[in-house]
Order: structure tokens, then C-alpha cells, then sequence
């Protein structure tokens, strides 16, 4: 088939499929794409890759051998609040499973970021992000041994950094952030439950204090089936 | 081959990409599959799942039958300013080619957006847009025919709509932008000289002016391989 013949076919079924999902309830099956092929008269690959943008999407999601509606994704807010909060402004959930948190040595880069002697002890906290029970994204932090491992040390992993930092007297002042998209690598497809074929949204995270000394590194790696962000911008 | 085994193989053939990248320049070839799976010891598919990330990070490209290492991405920065600005502001040269520039009939979608009555006269203005003559981005935005039709008419599809809508007295006071990814459609693959398992980074954005009323509201599908966002936040 030539793509003067797929482009409108593509529109068709995106179309189509857009008035099927629109009908349907979070939960609900998705018609197999037999049936949907033959409902509207195209190939099966024509109807597949409409699925697949779908299920990349975040519209739609595999389970067990059938094709639901997914729930809505997760709008992360851009702005200096920590991953909880953003999570319960919108009435989802926020949870986290602990990977590890380990002691490291800081290379070049990391010591540049952080503002200490490369060779020095990094703090290094690895979680898996929660949202309604739904691993949503793997978190991966980095903050200065000598001056947070007191304040780690007292820390429970599965709760919010931001809010024991603040505690521990803290002042945030300033982050900046670097958004891509990138594939997952099997070990973090495999913590994330998602596959090495599914586009992700990578953030890189650094924040300063009011004393404009940096605070943390953040490597956060979202599914982009199950995360979106949003960002409020003035002149 | 089961996942324990997997794990490292992938972690230490990313590693020994990275150290051959880190030796080459942009436009260098890269070396081929199959002497890398003998040099990492390795099988091929393992180099090819390592090769496919680094060419969704848009740190390698295919070129004719080779590969090679690519320029480094284009950081948009997440602001009031226009694509021009944030280009030139890197020292990249931007540019554009115009798809389409069409009045549509608005939707209530569209309608509610830009605050007028569905049914209303819209400008539509699809661009591609280019980066030192590289397709990195779609752009499709969508703006009131009563309030801007003059301005457009005078307008050179093939400069900045920001610097226009400036000199024709809009201040821009806010936008707010949602970012998502997402596969690029045939169509939008084809326009961006991609295909459709490339992950894009999609941005939806709205802008209001210093009376509140909405200025536009865009579409921008960029090529995950060749742009990044970058926003600065404070407290």
C-alpha cells in the first residue's frame, strides 16, 4: 500500500476508534482488532498501528489477553512541589516502593552538580513512583552525604523527601529541569512493568537552596502512557 | 536468554558505547552491529536494543547504509518566547516551511480555547519547523479569524508569528503548555522525514494576553532525537 493510499485510511480509524472510546467508560474492553478491521474495512495492520499510538498514549491498556480503557494520566505540575503533592492536587494516590538507597561515590559529574569534592559520599535513593497503586515512574536521587546523611538516616523511604527536606529546615529555592523522551532499559522497563519499546518522559532535575547551594540531582523516569506535564508560564 | 542475564550484558554494553561515543565527533561513523557484538563478547540483538535507545536519544542517526554520531539536541526552552528565539538563543539557525495556512471552522473544543463562538472563522498555520535545515518539529496553531485575519494577511508564513502578533500590539501574558509523548502519525512521520515507533515529545499550549483574553492555542509534535525542553522554576 503507498502512503496517499494509508494516510486517509490512518485518519479514518483514529477517527472511528476516537467515537468507540469516547462511548466507553474507564474499565471497559476495546473491540478486538478483528472485528474493528472488519467494521471498518481496512487491513488489520491499518487498525494495529492505530492501537498501538492509542496504547502509547496512555487511551488504552493491555490486560490479560483483551484491550481496556485506561484511566486518565497523571498531570504532573511543573513547579518546586514534590511528586506527592502534585499527585494529590489532582485526587490520585501517591505511593512508593523503596529500590535502594545506598551510599556512592560522587564522579565528576555528580560532585559538579551537587557542589562537593568528587570522591566524596553521595546519598543515592532509588524508588519506584506510585499513582492509585500503578507504578508510574522510578525516581532516582542524589544529595550530599555530609550534609543530608543525619536527616536520610531518620528519613522513611516510602514517604516524601521534599517534605522531610523542608523539615530539616531546607529552603528550596530554584530547580531546573530538562524534559526527553527516551526508550526504558530492560532493568527499568522491568521496575516500571513496561517494555523497552515504550516511549518514556525523562526529566533531569536540579534544585538550589535560597543560599543558591545545590540540594539534590534527580533523575526521574516516567511511563508516557501514564504521565503527562504541565507547566504555567509567565513573561 | 532469561532477564538476570540480560540486566548486565545491557549495562555494560551501554557503558562501552558510551566510552566509543565519548572518542567520536558529530558526523563520525559509528561502528557496524556486527563488530561490536564480537567486540563486547555479546550477541547482536543485545548491541541492536543499545543502538536503538541511543538512536531514540538522538545520540547516533542513520545515514544512508551507516550510522553515525549526531549533532547535540536542540533545548527548547519552556517560555513566552517563540521557537526563533530559543533556537538563536543556542546558536542554531531556525527555520520553517509552510504546510498549510487555511481558515477552519471552529469546534467547541477550539471554540472554548480561544473563546469565541463555535462555528466561528479560525486561522489555521501548519509549519514544519527546521534547525540548521533539519526537520525537528510540526507546529499547527489556531488563532481567532476576526481578531487576527488582518494581521495574517500581511504575515510571512516563513518568519516568527510571535515577532508579527508583537509588532501588530498582542502582549502575551501567560501560556499554559501540556507535554506529553507520544508516535507520530503516518502523516506527521512523513512531514518530519521520521517514521511512527520514533517517539515524539508533544506539546499542546495555550496563550493569553494582559486582558486575559486567549491568543492561540498550538499543537507541536517535536522529534523526540532532536529536541528537549528545559524550563528554570522557582519557589
Amino acid at each position: 500500500m503507498n502512503s496517499t493510499e494509508r494516510l486517509p485510511k490512518h485518519y479514518h480509524v483514529r477517527t472511528e476508534l476516537d467515537h468507540i472510546l469516547a462511548e466507553l467508560s474507564v474499565g471497559d474492553s476495546v473491540p478486538p482488532e478483528r472485528e474493528l478491521a472488519a467494521r471498518f474495512e481496512v487491513a488489520r495492520e491499518t487498525v494495529r498501528q492505530a492501537l498501538h499510538e492509542l496504547l502509547v498514549e496512555g487511551r488504552i491498556e493491555r490486560r490479560g489477553r483483551g484491550t481496556v480503557v485506561s484511566k486518565p494520566k497523571l498531570t504532573q505540575p511543573l513547579s518546586l512541589r514534590s511528586y506527592t503533592e502534585g499527585a494529590v492536587s489532582q485526587g490520585r494516590t501517591p505511593g512508593r516502593i523503596l529500590v535502594g538507597l545506598d551510599d556512592v561515590v560522587a564522579d565528576d559529574d555528580i560532585a559538579a552538580d551537587l557542589g562537593i569534592a568528587p570522591g566524596a559520599l553521595v546519598i543515592h535513593l532509588e524508588r519506584v513512583l506510585l499513582t492509585d497503586g500503578d507504578r508510574v515512574g522510578l525516581e532516582s536521587t542524589y544529595l550530599s552525604k555530609e550534609r543530608f546523611g543525619d536527616l536520610v538516616a531518620n528519613f522513611d523511604p516510602l514517604t516524601s523527601l521534599y517534605a522531610a527536606l523542608r523539615e530539616g529546615g531546607v529552603r528550596f529555592f530554584s530547580a531546573t529541569e530538562r524534559i526527553e523522551t527516551v526508550l526504558a532499559s530492560p532493568r527499568e522497563a522491568a521496575l516500571l512493568e513496561s517494555n523497552t519499546a515504550m516511549p518514556m518522559l525523562l526529566m533531569h532535575r536540579r534544585t538550589i537552596d535560597d543560599a543558591g547551594v545545590p540540594i539534590e540531582r534527580v533523575r526521574s523516569l516516567f511511563r508516557g502512557d501514564r504521565v503527562a506535564f504541565e507547566a504555567t508560564l509567565r513573561d
